[in-house]
């Protein structure tokens, strides 16, 4: 578990480089789901996920030989995007490794930010050789999506901002794809001393955290179809126990109560955020008896949305 | 030209109603602009546009009589739905008659907020004949949308709040139709003694206010075949008279020009807004050298948006 000293040194770090996102409420949601719902949005957040944070936090912490020799990712998208960024304002070199069914605008995401993108198939085995091979050969340094600490520590962040704004929070939901944001929140309230629960939103169809949780070990998807493009990762060695730790429960969702979910934010609230956490929306209406009544921190991560690919 | 007290009044008398909405900015389309852009976002207004304001402020000042008889309006469905919702809210009659093509999110939010839908064909005679004839029927008060003094003074409380929060802006954009928000805007600005200009923005396809401002006298259109089913409306008897007086310039834009600077504003900004309203982005873009360095108040006045109907 980080403490959340850890954490709030990262959010002096990273200070001027993201936005401290807006927090929206909705009444026609609340009325929805009975409950008073505090939406955190990363949608608006720069690079368009709250992936920038933990990018942030991560290169800034590199050592000078490290900046040198450049940087390598793998990711679907967002911290790709996050991580070029933020290495293109350093003037950095950036490759990111992606799966060659990554959608197109996260790829445009990619590129745009300045990154340099490495293709891969769309499988772990693919993805890792492709990463391994590149660093042996350009000896940049690999900054992971989600398992390191320093990104860990950013995305705390995130529920930092949220709990200082809102201190009375019964409960926080952030979606679950490797872990990085949910172990940060998980850290950063943790060091809180509230009575704040902590959980975790993840698709049925990749619910390999909400077995991990019942088996007490890494568990991994076999097949991930789920419209949920951020939100196909496993667990991580740090992120697991973090989590195994810290959350009060994981919900599953299936991908027509998804794809409701964010229909419905971008209908009511009139903002443009992917399933992957509209997810955490999904999470509330299934579980109404659970929230009802209660003050509920909603982590809508990330906007980055294919507007050629819609779900309805 | 109604004067600033009127519009203050306006905003005392409707201040419990309404959201003082957001002031976003965005530093990609400030980039690509070359300017500094204030996006007003009406689109998170009660009801889904900027319509509430006028219709709670006209109808706060009905006698007792006329609250009794009902209500009743034409509308392509913002105005009607924030006059339901008001109406609904203080118990009144309320109808609206729409033309039938409507589009269907229009339709729905006029009827979750309580308005019945009174149907007319798709022209302005057919929809007198029936509006006149339910008035002659059920007594009921005619809340015009936009031609009625006490409508224009509560949009007018939209440029209010900008310039309040951005006292220095080199100019103000506002979509045109009927010209309630216009003129409005350029009552609330005229007051206060600033050298802010006023624009206004409409599609070429229906571009009545530029060629009544061309002519001197109000101007019809003979088709309005456009995307923006919020700015389909002729000039009125009283919004012309003080946009004569008061518009610097009126900026006609077509259809993919439209459908573009929509776009561009889901994927930097990431919300939802209507064509009827991205048009002023479209203004900026197709003319940069008249904004170039200067400071640019953009009133997004709706996202009322049929997500099964996108232009794209």
């Amino acid at each position: 578990m980080l403490n959340l000293n850890e954490i709030k040194k990262a959010r002096t770090r990273i200070d001027s480089y993201i936005h401290n996102s807006p927090v929206l409420t909705n009444s026609t949601l609340n009325k929805i789901t009975e409950a008073e719902l505090y939406f955190k949005c990363e949608n608006f957040q720069k690079s368009g996920s709250f992936k920038i944070r933990g990018a942030v936090n991560a290169v800034l912490q590199l050592m000078p030989d490290e900046l040198n020799s450049g940087i390598v990712t793998a990711s679907s998208g967002n911290h790709g995007a996050a991580l070029s960024m933020i290495a293109s304002k350093l003037g950095l070199q950036i490759k990111v490794v992606m799966p060659k069914n990554t959608s197109k605008i996260k790829i445009d995401n990619v590129k745009r930010n300045g990154g340099e993108i490495v293709w891969c198939d769309s499988n772990q085995k693919s993805r890792d050789k492709i990463l391994n091979k590149l660093i042996k050969k350009t000896k940049s340094t690999l900054i992971h999506p989600y398992n390191n600490k320093n990104i860990i520590a950013g995305q705390g962040t995130v529920a930092l901002e949220l709990m200082e704004k809102y201190t009375n929070l019964d409960c926080v939901i952030s979606p679950i794809s490797g872990g990085g944001l949910l172990s940060g929140t998980i850290c950063s309230i943790d060091g809180m001393n509230t009575k704040t629960n902590v959980y975790g939103a993840e698709p049925a169809e990749a619910d390999d955290a909400y077995r991990s949780i019942l088996s007490g070990k890494i568990e991994i998807n076999d097949t991930t179809n789920t419209i949920c493009d951020g939100l196909r990762a496993q667990l991580g060695s740090i992120t697991f126990p973090i989590i195994k730790k810290g959350v009060k429960n994981i919900f599953t969702l299936d991908e027509n109560e998804i794809k409701y979910s964010m229909r419905l934010i971008w209908e009511t609230m009139k903002i443009i955020v992917e399933p992957s956490c509209s997810i955490v929306l999904a999470a509330v209406l299934k579980n109404k008896k659970i929230f009802k009544g209660k003050k509920v921190g909603l982590i809508l991560s990330g906007g980055n949305v294919d507007l050629d690919d819609l779900p309805w």
